[in-house]
């Protein structure tokens, strides 16, 4: 019987031409973050069961690779479920993990720790356009620094990097903390246990919009009045860095005014310091939907491009979970796959690749000649220059063509004897 | 509970300074193999378990993580077997995936096709010094092309990168042909049924010596004078082009000349082209493990460093397996890991890379200066220069030690006010 030659289910071959364009951008992204002092680390794809399914993941538990015991451990006669035959799983992200590496190895790595990471990561989701169940992701991560630094280092560190990728894209970060949608939520009358369930219909804004939101809110019960006051304070709430210390003022009863003040101090330097272009603006209806988030949370969007391009937020409770003391945390993740689905859907053009060079070589060339004209490859390789040497095929003009599509350029012909006409 | 710190059983967590070696590593492979032609691709992770165990991988496919069904599929109470379980599962190399990669794709690519592949593998080993269950393999591969230039290109290719990589290290070449191989045994009068055992036993070489191969090949009851005339022939055979040719015309009853011919070519290109140092001989002792090999076989050993740092050969028939109709292909695979672990023990310096700088901000700075100090830390950023912004700990000695062991050494700090004596 034959081998299956497709991918399975859901995951893909990935061809020279898109290869190339990711290869660029995550140098790019590479060598923004190191000029921020990012230190790059990796972690095992393969991950234990009880991290993995340990509720940080939120729905991503759900769609994790599980992995069959092996050898003797593998007791398939006496298994009674799932569990009984596994041990480890794939990693749905690169933040849990992480987490992990920090508590085992956090007495050898400076503190406060600034990690960077590009790795792939798997999701059994329903295979769908432009999701895939094995994508790469690309994270920058501030640990053990509590202080606003690491908002506006990550803030800084992403808007620089996305900026030189897609030059020419106007993008919106968006920001918002956890602790103000606790704050204006409960100031408007909401009961601290609902709180969840309110910020998963506030989370459908994109969807449904201010109307859709304030009737399901009604809908699901909540007191008429508060969900008024909530969809007005939502709506007149101020976009900038005086807009969130105002409503600090207003909430003053509810939140501590140094939560407001923080934000407003992390907008406010943001937007003095950075170089590259983008709005930046408070945004109360952003909720982002893993539970692991504490505090900051923030996310980007780009001109001409539905959903966002990047995101991340603060989340100070995660390493408790493995050392049973908590540590400050806070984290950005590009999502590297939508940016290369961009840049692919725009021609995959790569800026600053060098020209390349093909030698193509008539079939019978007498040793000496080869090896000089190989000698002569190896010359310019020597001096940077790319180059393929090939037997010239019956079919050159096709094969230029081919070649053509791999960025060959410039090719040189070298036959046995002169050419007849 | 606790969630677990460790890394799941034989796999582990790369620290800064090993990835920067790596990373470094990986570019100098990269940049070379791109100066021969080769092309960056990539295959996912995971492989039907189909693929995986059609008997290409050998003994590796004892060691496949296998990834448990999903949904309805995953039929617990009636599975029988852990057949029944599966139907994916992590490669074992990258081989068999660019094997699949190229009968799926094959129509988009260029003929010949120079693939590059730098990706994670995985085989559950037996935990054990240096020995990962996870681990990264760096191919290039030539699919396509059946003339000797592939071998040509693979091995002036590899010994260029690996003379980039470690510059001050004498290396060796051994080469040997899957059918001289045969035709030896062959003409010293072993079966042609038994030969797989004999090699088995050849390869032994290195641990057991001639006379333990002797001892074993008499021991599992071969003719005394065919087992003597193959250790004097193995032990006669010249090493240079010219005993190539010379055994060609040896046995030239049961094997085409052709095949020393050839090999005898690919010795004498590459030696005159070459611009790495290194020795390259014919070792007719050299098998190769794997079976999937039909020709040329090779491998790279590093001086004071036991075992190869590289290896590869052709293998004819692995495409057919996939689309029914064999298609030329011969790979060189560097042994990225046990490259790596050298470079650490001796240090782990990596050169070239650009010295850090630390800003190391006291805390309580007032707002206007910080900014002032970020937008000092971007422009010097713009300019190439990595600057990490760090709140100054209050231990500053044990900071700057710390930042010390990730390579900055240089430190700016700043002050509220004057320090006081």
């Amino acid at each position: 019987m034959a081998l299956k030659k497709k991918p399975v289910t859901g995951m893909r071959d990935i061809l020279p031409a898109e290869m190339q364009v990711r290869e660029y951008v995550m140098n790019q992204i590479r060598e923004t973050y190191r000029g921020f002092g990012f230190t790059q680390i990796e972690t095992p794809c393969v991950e234990h069961i009880e991290n993995l399914t340990s509720k940080q993941g939120g729905d991503n538990e759900k769609l994790i690779f599980k992995i069959l015991k092996r050898g003797e451990k593998l007791k398939l006669e006496t298994a009674e479920s799932e569990r009984d035959l596994v041990e480890e799983g794939l990693r749905y992200d690169l933040t849990l993990p992480l987490a992990r590496y920090y508590s085992n190895n956090g007495a050898q790595l400076p503190n406060p720790f600034k990690a960077l990471q590009m790795g792939s990561v798997w999701r059994a989701d329903k295979p769908q356009k432009g999701r895939f169940r094995q994508f790469t992701q690309c994270d920058i991560d501030i640990l053990g620094d509590a202080s606003s630094m690491a908002e506006i280092e990550l803030i800084l560190a992403t808007t620089t990097a996305l900026g030189k990728i897609c030059p020419n894209n106007a993008f919106t970060v968006r920001i918002n903390d956890r602790e103000i949608l606790r704050g204006m939520a409960l100031y408007c009358g909401f009961p601290e246990d609902s709180l969840d369930s309110v910020f998963i219909t506030l989370d459908k804004m994109d969807k449904i919009g201010t109307e859709g939101v304030e009737k399901e809110l009604l809908e699901a019960g909540y007191c008429q009045e508060s969900v008024a006051q909530y969809i007005k304070l939502l709506s007149e709430v101020g976009h900038d860095a005086a807009g969130v210390r105002k409503l600090g003022e207003m909430l003053s009863q509810v939140l501590p005014k140094a939560v407001t003040d923080g934000l407003a101090y992390i907008m406010e330097t943001v937007s003095d310091v950075a170089e590259t272009e983008f709005s930046l603006y408070f945004d109360p209806t952003l909720v982002r939907g893993m539970s692991y988030y504490t505090g900051t949370i923030f996310e980007v969007s780009m001109e001409g491009f539905g959903g966002s391009v990047a995101g991340g937020g603060r989340y100070d409770k995660m390493i408790g979970k493995f050392t049973g003391k908590d540590a400050p945390a806070c984290g950005f993740s590009i999502g590297f796959e939508r940016i290369i689905t961009i840049l692919m859907d725009r021609g995959g053009e790569v800026p600053g690749e060098q020209p390349r060079k093909a030698y193509l070589v008539e079939k019978g060339m007498d040793d000496a000649r080869f090896c000089e004209i190989m000698r002569q490859a190896m010359a310019e390789r020597k001096n940077g220059v790319q180059v393929l040497v090939a037997q010239m095929n019956k079919n050159k003009k096709f094969q230029k063509e081919q070649l053509g599509k791999e960025g060959y350029i410039e090719f040189v012909e070298f036959y046995r004897e002169a050419l007849k006409e």
